[in-house]
């Protein structure tokens, strides 16, 4: 029996408890084959760590899968703060085309239900959330080839170089609902952290000063709203949405990104910049979880070649992928023929990849900038029992932050950032002042 | 009898003959009340002047109106090219919005039948078709204000300045179907005229040197095909999308913009620079009407202070639209605040009419190179009987058009746009060379 064929009786939203859960699984012959054994030996527990859905890890004889049920509200709030079930639509529309740009670099889906707003997946064992690796120190030699494919992949195949504008259209018009996740995006990385809003918080008292002078910095005030524009108005390509270091899992083999339903076409600089922004403060984070002054000093520099390595390499296959596999309406082959044809279009592929590093060091330094004054924190920061020291990487993370969102032509390669990251490491802020 | 209420066998699309229409047009109360008289007096004649559709004008004892029904293929070209009938649905719906934003500046809509792809709409009397009235010499004085009424309201009010993103994204995704009239544009303005194509055609002998020289031209190429990616990846407002001079009705008293078929969410320059780039071909094409040398002067004069009341009203309009109706999610207000706060966005704003203008440079200079390199070309140059003197109008058109698009950064005002247009129309190019 698939879903298609169940009782109509049990195709409407309810939320999941274990027991029903199984119940509902036993019904689905693939998920039983997968799990093996009988379901009423079956381990189910839900690990919830995310903070809008139910997430439950089933366990059988055989195998495992995971099964995130959306909620009709924001977990991480409740029931006062809404939010449509049609997130689990787009995830699953998502991972789909992920699934079929970057096969092995995404959870393979077992099976979905659009009513329960349900989708069951591989289990990933035993990876961890890449975040807590990189606070334990954990180098990942997978990660810049892994993440390079995911986001070189999806985004090229997903934009006007390599659909007809009438694929694109429709792609764009499959995802246009899903307007409440990027209203979250919208109101909580492109505007709350920069003005006076009840959820915002921040590491006091030592930031006071610095949160008091972001909401009253009018330049970085237009430079957020360019931003925010940018995001609401520039579908370049499908992206994940909110591509942080706490959705992807890896072990030292291998990387999955999970969770793409922030997913809508929007600008690719803001995949990018998610990864990128989030490993930055993965790397002046690092300091706070030290034991002894310089015993991170070696994965500090992998983290620094880390993220050199994922924009290098992304900007590599990117342009790979374009110089072999442009058949969208982008850029026709037929007006750049010939040696100098091909040489100008050349020219023009470097003058594109210049204009997304900008977007990307923007995007990256209004994520960084979120986690530290708006509502949603990361534990890069968080887990650093020492305020005074959570502070120090915090400030330093926002003085980058500032300068990448206000100067970013300054910032012409990923070295520049690296370099001016360096420096900030080592900057110490004077919480007096 | 609604439309809803009819024989289902008459709710199938078929190609509808004069005898038919007025079958159809009895059956409908309020069409009938609106011509008068009995059905078998009124008068149905077929104008058919555009390059797509069936147009028919019906009148009776009391009024009359004109009926528009789309054919499954390209009118001009014949049943080789198709084209889908839903094209109907979209100027419809692009009717309603326009109707609701500017009431009197387009054909007030009387009925609309999906399935025939048919709309019946006030007949506009004694309106005739602007470009018409240019070749003619004659001055339109409600134009500018007109005009730049419709493109303000119109623009302003379907963008993020004005919506809500989740707003935006249902508009965008309601017009997203509508990509098979987007793709001419795409084809005819920003591909074609640039490369070998067979429906090509420009005025021989005499353009064929500019015409090889614009099919080799790799900047113009480079900068075409980034105007090409703006229109088919910045939905910054529901456009118009042929807001040429041929799609505007005018007397001396008001101005109607009808045909909104090619209707879509895109960049709003290409309104704007549809109608400077529509108007800069009038104003060259002029010399090329007159019967004796500088018979037409000061109605050339006219035309330029009607190119820079265009951009200037149209400025000035939306400015004012931005500082009072800005209910929407883009620049919020709350991060500009206070008496700076004001300062600091109201500076923004200019910066951005600023890359407006841009872009509305850019995009007029590409419709110019398409009317005269391109398949579809306008009787501003077609009626200039001599072709010698209807290529020297021309060549001055290209030759302006190049300058714009290849340098548009360096025309920062209207009137640096009217000024090289002035000093072009007395270039005489030597097609010897």
């Amino acid at each position: 029996m698939t879903s298609q064929e169940q009782d109509p009786s049990q195709r409407k939203y309810r939320i999941l408890r274990e027991t029903d859960l199984r119940d509902y699984l036993a019904g689905l012959p693939p998920i039983v084959a997968q799990l093996g054994g009988s379901p009423t030996d079956w381990s189910i527990s839900e690990v919830g760590d995310g903070n809008l859905n139910l997430v439950f890890l089933v366990k059988g004889s055989h195998g495992g899968i995971a099964v995130k049920q959306a909620l009709p509200y924001v977990r991480l709030v409740g029931e006062s703060w809404p939010l449509p079930l049609s997130r689990a639509h787009y995830e699953h529309l998502a991972l789909v085309h992920q699934a079929r740009l970057a096969p092995k670099l995404v959870p393979a889906v077992l099976h979905h239900d659009g009513p329960l707003a349900l989708t069951a997946m591989e289990l990933l064992e035993p990876h961890i959330i890449m975040r807590k690796g990189l606070i334990a120190g954990t180098r990942y030699p997978r990660f810049v080839d892994d993440i390079s494919t995911f986001l070189a992949q999806t985004l090229f195949f997903s934009s006007d170089l390599a659909l007809t504008a009438a694929e694109k259209k429709q792609g764009l018009a499959a995802f246009a609902g899903n307007h409440a996740l990027c209203k979250i995006t919208e109101d909580l990385i492109f505007t709350d952290p920069y003005r006076v809003a009840e959820q915002n918080r921040w590491t006091v008292p030592y930031l006071d000063a610095t949160a008091a002078a972001f909401r009253e910095d009018l330049d970085l005030h237009v430079a957020i709203s360019r931003l925010k524009l940018k995001f609401m108005a520039s579908p370049e390509a499908l992206i994940h949405g909110d591509l942080h270091t706490g959705s992807i899992m890896v072990t030292d083999r291998e990387s999955r990104v999970i969770d793409p339903e922030f997913a809508f076409y929007g600008p690719m600089g803001f995949d990018i910049g998610a990864v990128i922004g989030n490993l930055i403060m993965a790397y002046l984070a690092s300091t706070g979880h030290e034991r002894s002054p310089g015993e991170r000093a070696s994965f500090e520099a992998w983290m620094l070649e880390t993220i050199e390595g994922v924009w290098s390499e992304f900007s590599r296959k990117f342009l790979a992928l374009w110089r072999s596999e442009a058949k969208g309406d982008g850029y026709p082959q037929s007006l750049f023929s010939g040696e100098a044809g091909a040489a100008r279009l050349e020219a023009e592929r470097q003058a594109y990849m210049a204009r997304l590093f900008q977007d990307t060091v923007g995007f990256s330094a209004a994520k960084i900038i979120r986690r530290i004054l708006g509502l949603a924190h990361n534990i890069d920061f968080e887990w650093i029992a020492d305020e005074k020291r959570r502070a120090i990487s915090e400030a330093r993370s926002l003085k980058l932050a500032r300068t990448m969102m206000l100067e970013a032509p300054s910032f012409t390669t990923i070295g520049a950032v690296t370099k001016a990251a360096r420096e900030v490491r080592n900057w110490q802020p004077d919480f007096a002042g």
